[in-house]
């Protein structure tokens, strides 16, 4: 036995976490939905592996030693520097550069995986989680993006979330940089810039317009403390942006074209309007609504890749977030069109759009909305060990291998002995029954068959005094061959009530 | 456009791997089918993260400032260690210890994920691959060892795999202790020899007994000239082991303990002994035969943590391997018991026992074996583009919707224009047929459904001159409102045409 001071520590580092019984199955009840309506749209299954070379990344500039912050890099044995993938769509952009004359185009593709961040954890921020994606790569035009829209109203629908208590927001890149240009943020040596303009308004949500100025001029400090240093714009600049990403999300579609210009017109401006005008009309001529798929100028989508028309899911519905905090919920996905990530490799155009569900957060939904079949798979059935010699296990192995063929989760216990242990782990395993063959009943030929659920119930009436009423026998004697009739009996008998309940 | 050298290039780094929807549906089907099994042993799903602190994964000595070679690691921002996790036994050895008192022992639980080996790739090694793993932790007894070898085999009959196909091997490290403590191996100061012997020992299958000689000498060299340095033991030592683990795999069970000795005596030895004899016991009285649960003395696997009973699942079915060599296909997945891995956070025993599939590996064998639903999905139904106005693809994506909402796989065609790149795309899709509707038929309210199977077999009748024989229509005229039923006819009839042939 080793000192307390030898021991390694059993600890996570921090913004990890294990997943249990529960969520595991709620993730893959849920992902499967989403999987289906992928399939249903024509999308196949394809998946990258969760290193790649820092630059394939697009997270490497050449006049840096060390990557970028944001990743978890390490050096391979020829030096070269790796990354694990901090989203699915740079990845997918290199797998698309890789195998781009073997693949049929448009090539439309969805993938399922873990995601890795090197940044500051917080409650509900994590440094791996789940994305679930869908992209389009190969396709210039905006029924691609419309069909984008779509596809998430209808995903948000197979998870049984009803049409009003989601919308997918759509706007257009180009617009925003219609705007930015028009106030002299164009161009190369304003990129930097012109990303933390992007990051600021992604927060309107979250500050408010206030806040959203703090971010664009010299910087906004938090409760804890924490100062984020702004964009550095001045007031003429500031007050375009907050006029623009403020119009009323109201106005019809129609207007979009004749209403108030913010403050100068541009031709990338004009240009992003009409392809999000055609997109409504797509989407409404397909029979989405503007209850389903909304235009949206406030939607502008944090990253810095985007070159067209970016949408975004967001629940309506007011419910506990991550932190407990009973909210509008907000963005459970979303994506845009990234023109660039695959011409990087291939030095021609290649146009892409898609999108991505980040999985924990819609599920935590998901959760709070009650739309995950939260009844827990019964436990397994509990033969317990009344005599240890290897004999009589042989015989309770033989009961638990019989249960099993007969498609019953069972399993001899294997902790230590006594009658009280072994009755309490079968309670804290959600047993529905434990099986019991000492001596007397071996000599007999039966087995002693004990229905917990019935059993509790029974003790309850007895403590609480409650009101009695006829059930099943909490415990039945059944000849050895009566085994699996009458377990499979006992189960189904507490399906029922459970369904009644 | 970026000139050629200022283009990153797309490629991914040695012994990672793209995956394609061939495999991954195949690796869900087969999944699922293994964790049927665990679920109906009464194991639960649990799953931890891919990245842990370095210690905690049992890789960092305390006088070496880099974590061991063989793992993935980087530091945290707290220079505080951290690596991807090299298989999924260490990570739940850290969960366990954490949570210890929070968990029903024994403690039974399943997962499936990545994990990663910082090691020179090569045909069928990965430094990305996949396990699925179960574990039963807080039981001493052998009692979970048999149970672990029975789970094995029935998941090799759940799989497809006949009878007399696969042999789960059982051996006992204590056993093999026992012999290298009669040779002068045992103790605190020659466990990295003894690791250098398992490894050696567990190459018996690949290069036979001479090969396993020069791994316990001086070392052995591989037809590429690259050496492996040996454990550098006398003749006598490697006699003595050569012996041991070439003992005759037939000999009976009961011979087990009076058959000849291979050197000398040991406790130990003979402790292993009678828990081997214990295990063939338990797994007899369950009905597992020695045709499914074999007691084998070659079996040692490589790790170092194992205590107890190891156990491997191997299958015999002469198939290619990954470099496509028709061989016996060998060990698919195997584990033991690990008794140390947990008391080394703990500071108290906490015994523990559990197997690891390679599902890779498992895939490649099943694929060969056609174990595997290769049959694809049906690709989608295509809705060709004959107009590009907005109205028009309105009416295509609409009819596209009403497809998908009768449950039908369908999108409509978002490349260039053009009548042949989109047949050839519908082609390639694999799409049972195509929907056409232009001005004439507009102005008709009618479509054109081309079914693709159909077409094909006439036009190779055509160029075959093969027998003519009474075939479905190549293509149909139907009203618009007859789109869902005309193509659901048409994918019925192929999918029946299919079961024909």
């Amino acid at each position: 036995m080793t000192g307390k001071s030898d021991r390694t520590k059993a600890r996570l580092p921090r913004g990890f976490v294990d997943r249990q019984a529960a969520d595991i199955r709620a993730v893959e009840e849920m992902c499967a939905k989403i999987r289906a309506v992928y399939e249903l749209y024509g999308f196949e299954p394809v998946e990258q592996p969760m290193i790649e070379y820092t630059d394939a990344l697009g997270k490497f500039l050449p006049d840096q030693d060390r990557p970028n912050e944001g990743v978890f890099s390490f050096q391979d044995d020829d030096e070269q520097w790796l990354s694990l993938r901090y989203d699915l769509t740079a990845p997918l952009a290199r797998y698309v550069a890789e195998n781009f004359e073997k693949l049929s185009k448009p090539f439309r593709s969805y993938r399922q995986g873990w995601v890795f961040r090197n940044e500051k954890p917080g409650p509900g921020r994590f440094r791996q989680f789940m994305q679930f994606d869908a992209d389009t790569v190969g396709t210039p035009g905006v029924a691609a993006d419309a069909e984008m829209a779509m596809m998430m109203a209808d995903v948000m629908e197979a998870l049984g979330i009803p049409r009003g208590d989601y919308v997918i927001r759509v706007n257009n890149r180009k617009v925003l940089d219609g705007v930015l240009e028009a106030i002299d943020l164009g161009g190369e040596e304003n990129a930097g810039r012109r990303l933390t303009v992007l990051r600021a308004i992604d927060k309107l949500d979250k500050f408010g317009p206030e806040g959203v100025r703090l971010l664009l001029g010299a910087g906004r400090e938090d409760e804890s403390g924490d100062f984020t240093k702004g964009a550095g714009l001045d007031e003429e600049q500031i007050e375009a942006i907050v006029r623009y990403v403020s119009a009323d999300p109201q106005q019809p579609e129609s207007g979009l074209l004749t209403g108030p210009l913010p403050i100068a017109d541009s031709e990338l401006r004009r240009e992003g309007t009409m392809e999000l005008v055609e997109i409504g009309k797509l989407c409404r001529a397909a029979g989405y609504g503007e209850d389903r798929i909304k235009i949206d100028q406030s939607v502008v989508r944090g990253l810095e890749y985007y070159t067209g028309p970016v949408y975004e899911a967001e629940l309506l519905a007011e419910i506990p977030n991550e932190d407990g905090q009973i909210v509008r919920f907000g963005s459970v996905g979303g994506g845009g069109r990234y023109d660039g990530l695959v011409s990087r490799f291939r030095g021609e155009p290649v146009p892409a759009t898609g999108f991505s569900i980040g999985v924990s957060r819609l599920m935590t939904a998901l959760k709070n909305l009650g739309k995950l079949q939260t009844a827990e798979i019964p436990g397994p059935v509990v033969v317990l060990v009344m005599d240890r010699d290897t004999e009589s296990l042989g015989r309770y192995q033989k009961m638990v291998g019989d249960l099993r063929t007969a498609g019953i989760r069972a399993e001899m216990y294997l902790g230590g002995s006594g009658m009280k242990p072994q009755m309490k782990y079968a309670d804290r395993r959600g047993a529905p029954c434990v099986v019991i063959q000492g001596g007397d009943e071996l000599a007999k030929g039966v087995v002693q068959v004990k229905d917990l659920v019935e059993g509790a119930r029974l003790a309850e009436q007895i403590t609480d005094n409650a009101e009695w009423r006829e059930g099943r026998p909490a415990q039945v004697e059944v000849a050895e061959s009566e085994l699996v009739a009458t377990v499979r009996g006992i189960i189904e008998a507490q399906k029922a009530e459970r369904g009644r309940g």
